[in-house]
């Protein structure tokens, strides 16, 4: 059996929705799941013990940062990257695709594999499915992602096709060169673009290889939201039921909801701790910017119905003191905030796939949100 | 009874050491203590619990940068500076004499007060002893500094005359603002620049105010370390017996010791965070700059014998990897382990002044420090 599994504890009624439990090496998830990003072997500005307090049983690390630095030699050597990071949780790390091809002209791609140059250095550097394979068996990851190509958005019919091909052959070299499948789980990703049929013959076919998971990938690129969730009516009833789906890169309250209306499990997105440290958090009653001037006398928490570190102890009066004053604690405090406030939307999410309330649960939350006044303003951009 | 005070539990026998506990409105503490700095109502990159784990009971907070951001107005609507920064361990506040004095050409000084332009916006503003009076009394800090005048370094006899004079002056003025002292302790300060007889004048007749506590300001402005125990060893003498002594902005484990042997009860320093921020760890062995390329693969702790958070769970070549990355949990972990570091210092002088053996760890702990090599190379600077 497959290190990571997933458990389906009940199948929402009038959704895709299901309720769940991630198997992995390091401890049992609840899913829907939603996975901070470690981009650099840490969650920026947190320990892995408040990553825990608020919640979070898994984390992503990004595996073209951490081959460039500090390199997947020095993390092998320090027993893989839970011992040198001091994280006892459970570890997904991406390929390094993502990020490889969104460096745009300094890269270039080959069958063999992606040429690029280093972002800190301009150094030459190469990254295949093999060597995304080495570093993520050095990195000793729970789940390791397929070493893909990301289209970009908008991408013609023949480019998508062509790159859904070279995805799909490329997986294949991935599980060839994966050996570590007693401890680490290889999963695949769905690439297409926002083609039907693409979409639907890269599922058909990664399928194929029965992987312990399946990501979609390509997603949360510049398209609007709506034609993201088409892509997901279309594309998740292509995957097995009994197996892990992760939505790549998408960590805005709708899209988490939707995602998981649509039969989603796992998701990740750098947007909940980046809008932190600009200084936005995420409340029921939707967003607080925290320099606005309306807060400078607000003895309020961030959100009154947070029980996070940040809301049980401080003001909005405060943070933004912290904010103005530069002060390295206001990144810390929006940062639990923003994590939590995530958590404990997917724990509702959970309660209401179990109770099969979620669509009831939706309309209220993006009630409460502000979400229904944008749509009524037809304002068809993204929320986040 | 002073809200402040002092009982001393032991003299050491061959030096001015004593050991103590400061009773404050806001706990115990025992003494000699460090207190960590918290300028603009946080101590950098830390939460108080976290100040409280390494064993802080007393922190600082700055007047001239509080009265400027977020202004006192604000942080007195809020109960004072320990509601606002929940914090309930005791509290120190300067005067902002000492910032607004290093303004320079930014500042014009009169027998009223000081008028300087904001360092924010440039703004012009004025603080004089009854406005740091009622600064201090907004914040609700436990000890409460005199409006002092802290003269250069060098600076000529006559003007350290003039200036310790008017200090005196406005000693007057902040006893006869300050109401709240059932709650408030006020200490005065000794100025007198390097000037032996103008020191031992400043002391005497600061004492003669009666005073819960004396600061001995002026010192570590860029005078020599000697200079600055020489000017210890005929000020202390002046001062009571039996009330509290706080040197002021001093923080390097060697001036801590020499300062202690002197009969310095207290001290404060941006040191050991500012340095912590910078990449530099104290530890028992001397100086450990993180970014070296000799701790790039180094599996030990920042300090073997130290048992702060960050030693007890990464190692020196994370931490280096965190710098290198311009990662936050770098510069958390940095700057609890030198808080921690010199809490554990303070906590050892103690003991030897409890066992009559001050002199001797001083001599063990600066050899393995470091210090003794420095004093043979004649090199006559200041250690940190």
């Amino acid at each position: 059996m497959s290190p990571v599994h997933l458990e389906i504890l009940q199948q929402e009624k009038s959704t895709r929705a299901r309720l769940g439990k991630l198997y992995t090496p390091h401890g049992v998830i609840d899913t829907p799941v939603f996975m901070p990003v470690g981009t650099q072997a840490t969650v920026k500005t947190m320990t892995p013990e408040e990553i825990k307090e608020i919640g979070a049983g898994i984390i992503l690390g990004n595996t073209y940062h951490l081959f460039l630095r500090p390199g997947h030699e020095l993390i092998r050597e320090f027993g893989g990257l839970h011992h040198f990071m001091h994280w006892d949780g459970a570890i997904l790390t991406d390929s390094g695709g993502f990020q490889v091809f969104s460096l745009g002209d300094l890269r270039k791609i080959t069958e063999e594999g992606v040429e690029f140059r280093s972002h800190h250095d301009g150094s030459k550097q190469f990254l295949s499915p093999e060597k995304a394979m080495e570093i993520q068996m050095a990195l000793g990851a729970d789940i390791v992602m397929a070493f893909d190509e990301c289209t970009p958005h908008p991408c013609t019919r023949e480019y998508a096709e062509a790159s859904m091909e070279r995805t799909l052959r490329w997986l294949k070299r991935c599980q060839d060169t994966l050996k570590t499948t007693r401890t680490q789980a290889l999963f695949g990703i769905v690439q297409g673009s926002m083609y039907k049929d693409l979409r639907i013959e890269s599922a058909r076919r990664t399928v194929e290889y029965d992987l312990p998971g399946y990501a979609i990938g390509g997603l949360s690129v510049g398209e609007d939201k709506q034609t993201m969730y088409e892509v997901l009516d279309y594309t998740v009833p292509e995957l097995p039921e009994d197996k892990p789906r992760y939505l790549m890169g998408v960590g805005s309250p709708d899209a988490l909801i939707e995602g998981v209306i649509r039969g989603i499990d796992m998701f990740d997105c750098v947007l909940p701790t980046r809008i932190a440290r600009n200084g936005t958090a995420m409340t029921r009653s939707g967003k607080v910017v925290i320099k606005n001037a309306e807060y400078a006398k607000d003895p309020k928490p961030l959100d009154p119905g947070c029980d996070c570190y940040a809301c049980r102890n401080y003001s909005r009066a405060y943070i933004r003191h912290l904010f103005k004053a530069g002060e390295i604690l206001g990144l810390r405090l929006m940062t639990i905030h923003n994590l939590r406030f995530l958590q404990n939307l997917m724990a509702e999410i959970r309660k209401s796939i179990a109770g099969d309330t979620l669509l009831e649960f939706r309309d209220r939350f993006f009630r409460e949100y502000g979400y229904e006044e944008e749509r009524q303003d037809k304002q068809n951009r993204p929320a986040d």
